[in-house]
This record gives C-alpha cells, sequence and structure tokens, in this order.
C-alpha cells in the first residue's frame, strides 16, 4: 500500500513549502501561487489541500503553532518570577529564528482582524498564553516575589502586552532595539512589579 | 477649466472608498477590486490611480496618517506625566472609532514587514511617535515626575510597547479588555514610573 505513504510525505512536503513561503514573505505572501511555485508544483496540485485560502491561512497558522512550541526554550528557569521571564525571554526577538517566528505571528493578525473565525481562534490563542504566564505570576506570588494581593491576571496581562508591544518595536528597529536592550527594558519593567526576580 | 475641480473631486471620491475598503476589511481585504465594487466604478479606473498593489497600500498608509492625526484628542493636557498618559489614551482601543482606526494599523504591519519600502516607513513613523511621547516625558523629568537620572528614551519604549501590546489584546478581546481596565492597566503602569503622575 504505497498510496498512503505517498500522501503523507507529500502532505509533509506541501507543509514544508508552506512554512518557508511563511517565514519568507509572510501572510500578505502567503499564496496558493507562492506555494506551488516554492514547491515546483501545479496551483491544482495545490487545491486538493486547501480548497480556498482561508483553508491555506488554518494551515499556516496551525504550523506557526507548532515551530513556536518547538522554538520554546527548553531550559528550566526557576519557578515563579524567574520562570515568568525566561517564558517573556522566549517570545522576544533576541535572535534570527525568533525573530522570523514573530514576523509570521505579527503578519497573523490582519488576516485574523478581518475574519471572525481567524480572529477567535487568536482570542483564545492569546488567552491561552496569558495562562501559562499566569501559573508562573501565581507561583510568583506563593514565593513572595508578588505582594499577597497583587492582581495576578493584571500582571500577566501587562507583561504581556509590553512584550509584544516591544516585539513590534524591535522588529521595524533592529538598530534601536537590539537583544541586549530588549533584555534590559524586560528585566526593568519586571523589577518595577517584582519583589527581587532572579535573574 | 472644469477638468481640475472634476479630477479633484474623483480623487476625493477614491480616496474615501479607500478608507471605507480599509476600516471595514483591513488591508488584507484592500483590494483595486474591492475599491472599485465600493464606488461602483471599473477596476480599469482605478488603475490610473493606482498602477500596482503597492501604490494603493501606500495611499492607504497615507490616508490612515491623516484620520489618526484628525483623531488626536484635542483636549489639552496639563504638561508632562498628565500630557503622556493623554497621548498613551489616544492610542487606546476605548471607542469604536478608535478600535477601527487600531484595526487599520496593525493590519498595516503585515504588509510593512514584507516590504522594505513600507517597512522603512514604520520604522520612520514609530520613531515619530517616539519623539512625540519623548518631549512629555522629558517635561515630566523637569517637573520632578521622573527621577533626574531616569532614562528617558527607555521609559518611552517601554510605555510605547506596553500600550500597542494592550492595543492587540484589546482588539482581540473586547470582553477581557473593556475601556476601563485598559486605562486601570496604564494608570497601574505610569504610577511604576512616574512620581504622582496627575491623573
Amino acid at each position: 500500500m504505497p498510496a498512503r505513504g505517498d500522501h503523507e510525505a507529500r502532505r509533509r512536503d506541501v507543509s514544508a513549502a508552506v512554512w518557508r513561503v511563511l517565514a519568507s514573505r509572510g501572510f500578505d505572501g502567503l499564496t496558493l501561487r507562492a506555494v506551488a511555485a516554492e514547491m515546483g508544483a501545479s496551483t491544482g496540485l495545490l487545491t486538493h489541500y486547501f480548497p480556498n485560502k482561508k483553508a491555506l491561512l488554518t494551515h499556516a497558522l496551525d504550523l506557526a503553532d507548532e515551530h513556536t512550541e518547538a522554538l520554546a526554550r527548553r531550559t528550566p528557569a526557576a519557578p515563579g518570577a524567574a520562570a515568568l521571564r525566561a517564558a517573556l525571554l522566549d517570545v522576544l526577538p533576541l535572535t534570527e529564528v525568533s525573530a522570523a517566528m514573530n514576523r509570521v505571528w505579527v503578519s497573523s493578525w490582519d488576516g485574523a482582524l478581518g475574519d471572525p473565525d481567524l480572529g477567535t481562534r487568536e482570542t483564545a490563542r492569546y488567552e491561552r498564553w496569558r495562562g501559562r504566564l499566569r501559573v508562573h505570576a501565581e507561583a510568583a506570588r506563593e514565593r513572595g516575589e508578588l505582594p499577597a494581593d497583587a492582581d495576578v491576571d493584571d500582571i500577566v496581562a501587562t507583561v504581556a502586552a509590553f512584550t509584544h508591544g516591544l516585539v513590534v518595536q524591535a522588529l521595524f528597529d533592529t538598530v534601536r532595539f537590539p537583544p541586549e536592550r530588549q533584555i534590559a527594558l524586560l528585566d526593568d519593567l519586571l523589577s518595577r512589579y517584582f519583589i527581587t526576580p532572579e535573574r
């Protein structure tokens, strides 16, 4: 039964081509035609996998999720403020690979703002991300790195907002926002919310 | 010489149609075809104004700049921290009009990340925005609302990052980020950098 193996291999080839187009040109440049050209295949073949633009976008978002997860730092950090800092550093565009990933995510907001289904997906994705950060913020509060009455949800929303806003500024201005400045700005922010965060 | 007046009237019609498409569908939905349909005109007529997609994008960015400037709060605030706060409140999506404007800007990042010229334009636009905020932060330092040795550039970059990141979260989640929470998060952030900011 070679057909099944062929199908899966072809599916992987398609996914790899979608990812290469996405990483180099963002969602604005992601078209069936561009993916077909990347594979040296016909647009007709691709319509078999993606009957419309939205199917292609949805698959691309799945791939971006997978790649983002694979990129997440595996180095264990101490729990609490140190783990929160590590999770935020994972998001900042401190390396070329991370900058490429961030360009993909920032460019995805255009389509997500214009499509209710994709927008709902992004809403849920944000809430999952804040949920992962909240675990660290709650641990920080238990460890005495936050005041006992600190509003963990508000602090998480704030550091998430700061981090994504810094991502956008850094993507558009690598000269003014080199990695060391991004890290220094983050550490300064955290020091204003957390008591002696571990560095 | 009626031709000139006709030309200008037609140009205004075209601009108005571009803006309506942009406000309702973002840059992802901005095509010559969509603008033509909005005007009840032919795509051919529009190619007279916009020989290619990039010319259309560039004109749309000019329009977004104009509309953003028109939207800026005219209420004078006290100088220093209060003026900085007012300038940041102008950016947050606290009203439906401001949310629509923010959707336009956030959706513009997709194309700007994929095109060097548009990217350079966005880099300059960010620096102009930080420059306007910097005036207020410097006044705050002179008024003693910041420590004398405060790094004004870093504080401006931080509050700008926080504000844009909050814009994105609020656009995707109006339930969790109603206007009053956005304002409270901003005020809390400012209180951690500025000494008794005026409210």
